[in-house]
């Protein structure tokens, strides 16, 4: 499982006031503690600061980059924003997020091509967010035929599905593994990913809903994940589906994480 | 989700000993803490007990139902006991379990046809069980049609995909999972149901992939279960993957359990 640490985003509070403060400490030790989670890329997003953004994302990029050799997801449909921190990011960065939007994929294509990005994309175009898989699955093909078209390779692709609340529409849980397991079957090769805290909006308990969906969708093939590596609980949920879907040879990873102490029904 | 409490069997160490001293007041009292917990049906088995074992089922039908209006899942591949089972038993019990080997599909199906039963169909033949999902889907097939056959209707059938352990060969996990999917498309109507605890065997944490099994079984598909409805974190999980799954209108059941206090991250 490809695991992309969420939390260096400027929608949490303290992470807001630490991009402020230029609290290069703060971010670090956030930074530190998902790499040693498990995170195998950290998400960054600073899009609460509008104006301040690309200078934010910049500055992250450098900071978390000079500490840590770990690869960085830009997350900002904003080019101007994107293309100052893929101008000072090490290594190959992931850009999240190109849409089948004609504006957003216009913005976005030549600077995921300008620096040969992996990418994220998400399953929606002009008319929105779609309600069924099928709808979903359409746009998902027309994106990977585009972006192979433009030399981006299969592998570099992350399609998401885009989860919706199921307290907004029962269906809309089952049309996002519907969605993971038709791009697995027709579109081999292309990742798929995922946030999953949409989908427990309104609803209590959204920790168990999350990490239950979780379970659902690496079930039905999601091979990537947007997440908190902190949350212990969702992590011992991941390991164990990730060694029931017959991912993890000879539950390797699962026992690591047993000996560790991560997988305890007290954490 | 269709619930059958499964810890009225004499593999469990107080319930062999509550059975031999006859002491119904403990076995009552197991049985109304499943139903209390929300099990549909409860299944009674006797197994151990060899040449005791039709006298004990006919005992435990008894005063099980003498104090609940519950159908009862009688688990045994002895005809003699289920026949001593079924003829106290009042309303329509399920049996536990036919399958498609010779011997076994002709000692039990005059049983289940003559006392019309709901019928667990285990996806087995006289070769073992099968490795693959194709294998098992063929079984499934040929089960359907043969107990459709002798006038069993579609709906009385429970087919059990038969879970092997995940630290025995890393594919049998997804093996269930391709299955109950399979069984969904191409048998529609039929039920499938599914005992969970093997694929955890071998490897330590064994709720955890249990519970988490579920929750992908329930994602493919998967409508009823044989396990312990006294295992809150389980049933917080099955909860939530109904829900995700959307099974659950309007998640009036997973609020109904909120309010219960049986989600919280306590349980």
């Amino acid at each position: 499982m490809f695991i992309v640490g969420e939390k260096i985003n400027t929608s949490r509070k303290k992470i807001n006031q630490a991009v402020i403060a230029k609290d290069a400490d703060y971010i670090l030790r956030v930074a530190g503690e998902q790499l040693e989670a498990g995170a195998d890329m950290i998400d960054v997003n600073a899009g609460t600061l509008v104006d301040g953004e690309p200078d934010a994302l910049r500055w992250l990029v450098q900071i978390i980059q000079e500490k840590f050799s770990v690869p960085l997801c830009i997350d900002s449909p904003n080019p101007a924003a994107l293309l100052e921190a893929l101008s000072v990011h090490k290594g190959r960065a992931m850009v999240n997020s190109i849409t089948l939007e004609k504006e957003r994929m216009n913005a976005i294509l030549p600077v995921v091509l300008r620096f040969g990005c992996k990418v994220v994309a998400l399953c929606m175009d002009d008319n929105g967010i779609p309600d069924t898989a099928q709808q979903r699955l359409d746009i998902a093909r027309r994106l990977v035929s585009r972006l192979e078209a433009e030399g981006i390779s299969r592998e570099d692709i992350y399609l998401d599905p885009l989860v919706r609340p199921i307290s907004t529409g029962d269906d809309f849980g089952m049309a996002v593994l519907d969605t993971l397991r038709g791009i697995r079957e027709e579109l081999p090769g292309v990742h798929t990913i995922c946030g999953l805290s949409n989908v427990s909006y309104g609803l209590p308990e959204r920790a168990l809903l999350n990490r239950t969906f979780l379970a659902m969708c690496i079930a039905s093939g999601l091979d990537s994940a947007i997440l908190d590596p902190n949350d212990n609980r969702l992590m011992a949920c991941l390991y164990s589906a990730w060694a029931l879907a017959g991912r993890d040879k000879f539950c390797r990873k699962y026992l690591k994480a047993h000996r560790a102490g991560k997988l305890s029904s007290d954490v």
